[in-house]
C-alpha cells in the first residue's frame, strides 16, 4: 500500500492545495494521502485564519484521507525543527513517501545537496557563523553561506522558501534513517508572498488571507480560487465565530503580557536572544496595534517571522525551559480527522505504532499537550466569550472528524 | 498649624465625602486638609471608577488641600496594612491629626479597645486562631473572637466596617509612636453597602457606582448626591474615556492570565493561600464574566473582598515575594495634587521630611513603583487603545495637579 504524506498549513485550503494533493497522488501512485497539518498557530508565528477543525474538514473534502496535527512545539519553529517534527510523524504513522512543492521541482537536487552539505558541514558552518557575526538574520546567513560553497551553481537554490523546507524534509529523512521516499512537485503559479488575489484560479494563501482580513473585501473575491467546500466552510466559520482570527485580535493580550512581565520573565521566553526582551519591552509602550509593534521591532538582524514567533511564544507563555525538551520523534500522534479509508488504515496500522495515537486530548498527558492547550486558549480568546469557551472545550474534548463518503465534494 | 489627614478612596467623591471634609475641619480646627487616597485599585480589590487624576480634581474642588497617593502595596490590602501605610504617610507629611468616619463615633472607644487588645493580645489571638480553624473568614474570625472577650459590651463593635478601619488607624498611631491625634465623626446616613441611590442628598459610593455601571442609568440619577464639580468631572471622564472602569472590562486579561499560567505561578501570586490557585484555575474555565467567576469561587471560607484581591494581584502579576517587603513607613510620598495653600505647606515642610517626596513617578525608582506602574498599565488596558497609552504615559509623567484658587467650586 502506497501511503504518501504531505506537510501543510491549509490556511486556508485553496485550489493550489487541491492541485498539490492530486499531483502528489499521481507522482507517488498513492493509495492514501496523510496530511500533517499545523494547528492553531503557524510557522510564521501567526494564528490560523480559521480553526484546526475547519481546516481539517477542508482537507478531508478535497482528497486527503487522514489529517494529523503537527504539534505547536514543531509547527511554530524554523524549517529544521518544523521538518524534523513533521517527518517523525509521517514515520510514526507508516508513510512510505513524502511529496512537497518546491521552486526547484527536481528531487535529485535535494538529495545531492543534503549529501554535499553533510560532507562539507564544517566549511558550511564556518561561513554561516561568519555571516551571523556580520549581522545577517539566520535564514539569510544560511543562504549566503551556501553561495560561498564550490560548484554551487549546479545545486539547489536555498534562497527560495519552499526549497529550504524541502531540503529539511530530505535531511530529516536521512537523519532519522527513515524509509520514506521523498518526491517533489514544481510550484508554478502564485508566489508565496503575493498580496493580491489573481484572476486565475490559483492564488497564494497569503493573498487569500490579505483579501479577507486586511482589505475587508467581500468573501466573493476568493470564491474562484478555493474549492466550493472551502468556501462554504469559511462562510460557516464566519457565521459562527463572528470573524476570522488574526494577530490584531490577540494584540491586547500580548500587550498586557509584555507590560506586566519582568524583563527576566520575558528573557525566559523561547526565542528571546540577544536582548530582544529589552527591545520588545520598550517598543510595546507606544504600540497601539500589532502592526505598529512589529514595525518598531524590525531591524536587519531579525526576520519578520522570527519576531512574530517570539511574540507568539510570549502570548502562549512558552519558555526556553519547556522548548529545551523538544526532540524527535514526536512523543504522540494526534488525529484531527479522517475519512473511512483513513480510518480503516489507522485501525489496521495502530498496533504497529511505537508512539501513542491520540484521538481526544483530554485522555493523554504530556508537557507538549500543556503547551498545546495554552495555545488553544490563546487562539480562543481572540473571539467573543461564548465562542471562546466552545473553542477551548473543543480542544480538550473534540474527537477526530470522521468524513463519511457521502459528504465528499 | 493644624494639619488634618483623611484616608479616602473617593470612588467617586460625593456629598457624604464633602460633609466629612467639612466636619473634619471643624472637629480638628484644621488649617489644612490632606487626603491620602488610593490610586487605580481599591481596598476591596476593584478598579476605581475613574482615574486617580479625576478623583484628585474632585477632592481639590471640595476642600481638600493636598492629595497624596496611598501606594498599591497598601491600598489593596486588609485593614491593618492599609491603615499602617496610610498613617505612615500622614506621619511623613507632618499631619498632627487624623479624622475618620465610624459607626461608633466616639474616639475614646477606639483608644480603649486598642489598649485593651494590646494588653490581652494572647487571649484574643487564641480565639482568632480557633475561629479560623473552624473555617471562618479572617474578618469574621476577628469580629467573633472579639465577642468572646470580657466586658465586650462596653467596647467598640468590631463587626462594623468603618469601626474596623478606625481601630487600625488608632492602633497604627500607637504602634508607629506617632504624634498624630485621632478623631472620629459618626457616620449617619447611607450605609456602606447600599445598592440604590436614595432620594436624599447623601448616598454611598457603592450605590453611585452601581447606578452608573450596572443599572446603566442616565448620569442624571446621581446629580443630586454629588457636588457639581464631581458631576462635571465624571461627565468629562466619560466623554474622554468612552466608559468607566470596572472589573468586567479587565476580565479578558484576568482570564488570559489564569489560563496561560502554571499552577506554580498562580501559587506564587500574593494572597494565594490554602490551594486557592487550584480553585481559580478550575473555576475560570467556564466563566464568561467576572461576576460568573466570583460566584463560582465564593465559599464561606473566603470573603468576596479577599477573592477580588487575589484576582487583582493575578491581573497585576504581584507576587508574594514582592509583597514580602511591604513594611512601613512608606518608602516615598507621592503628591497627586494640591491647591496653593497645600503647595505652600509642602514647600515649607519638605526639608524636614525623612522620605522622598515624589511629584513625577518617572524620576524615582523603587520596587513599589514597578508594581504601581504595572497596576496603572492594567487599569489603562481596560480602555480603548488610544486612551490606554494616554493613561499609561500619565502614570509615568503626570506632574501633580495644581488647583488655582479661581478653580474652586
Amino acid at each position: 500500500m502506497n501511503i504518501t504524506g504531505v506537510v501543510v498549513e491549509y490556511n486556508p485550503f485553496h485550489n493550489g492545495h487541491a492541485l498539490h494533493v492530486n499531483e502528489s497522488k499521481k507522482e507517488t501512485n498513492a493509495d492514501l494521502i496523510i496530511a500533517v497539518m499545523s494547528g492553531n498557530f503557524l510557522q510564521r508565528g501567526e494564528p490560523a485564519l480559521v480553526s484546526k477543525w475547519s481546516r481539517t474538514k477542508m482537507a478531508l473534502a478535497n482528497g486527503v484521507d487522514i489529517v494529523l496535527e503537527l504539534p505547536y512545539v514543531y509547527a511554530t519553529q524554523h524549517a529544521e525543527t518544523f521538518a524534523n517534527g513533521a517527518v517523525s510523524i509521517l514515520n510514526g504513522i507508516g508513510a512510505n513517501a513524502i511529496c512537497f512543492g518546491s521552486e526547484a521541482g527536481d528531487i535529485q537536487q535535494f538529495k545531492h545537496l543534503v549529501s554535499y552539505i553533510s560532507k562539507n558541514e564544517d566549511t558550511y558552518q564556518v561561513f554561516v557563523q561568519q555571516f551571523l557575526k556580520e549581522g545577517m538574520s539566520y535564514p539569510k546567513a544560511l543562504a549566503t553561506a551556501f553561495t560561498k560553497m564550490e560548484n554551487r551553481d549546479e545545486m539547489l537554490d536555498l534562497s527560495r522558501p519552499n526549497n529550504i523546507l524541502g531540503y529539511h524534509y530530505v535531511k530529516a529523512i536521512y537523519e532519522q534513517s527513515s524509509k520514506i521516499t521523498p518526491y517533489t512537485i514544481q510550484r508554478t503559479t502564485a508566489q508565496y508572498h503575493d498580496k493580491e488575489v489573481p484572476i486565475q484560479s490559483i492564488a497564494s494563501a497569503t493573498s487569500i488571507r490579505e483579501s479577507i482580513i486586511k482589505q475587508k473585501k467581500d468573501l466573493k473575491t476568493i470564491e474562484h480560487v478555493v474549492p466550493t467546500s472551502t468556501f462554504m466552510e469559511i462562510q460557516d466559520f464566519l457565521d459562527l465565530h463572528n470573524g476570522f482570527q488574526h494577530w490584531e485580535r490577540l494584540f491586547p493580550f500580548l500587550k498586557y503580557k509584555i507590560l506586566t512581565s519582568s524583563i527576566e520573565d520575558l528573557g525566559n521566553i523561547y526565542e528571546a536572544e540577544e536582548g530582544l526582551e529589552y527591545r520588545i519591552a520598550s517598543c510595546i509602550k507606544e504600540a497601539t496595534s500589532f502592526q505598529e509593534l512589529m514595525k518598531e521591532l524590525k531591524t536587519k538582524r531579525y526576520t519578520w517571522t522570527r519576531l512574530q514567533r517570539y511574540c507568539l511564544h510570549i502570548l502562549t507563555n512558552t519558555s526556553k525551559l519547556e522548548m529545551k525538551h523538544v526532540t524527535t520523534p514526536s512523543p504522540y500522534i494526534r488525529v484531527l480527522g479522517m475519512n473511512q479509508k483513513g480510518r480503516d488504515y489507522i485501525n489496521s496500522y495502530k498496533k504497529q505504532m511505537d508512539v501513542p495515537l491520540i484521538s481526544t486530548l483530554s485522555k493523554y498527558r504530556h508537557p507538549f499537550i500543556e503547551i498545546e492547550k495554552r495555545a488553544a486558549t490563546c487562539y480562543a480568546l481572540g473571539f467573543d466569550p461564548i465562542i471562546q469557551n466552545k473553542l477551548m472545550t473543543q480542544e480538550y474534548a473534540h474527537p477526530p472528524i470522521i468524513l463519511k463518503s457521502v459528504d465528499c465534494v
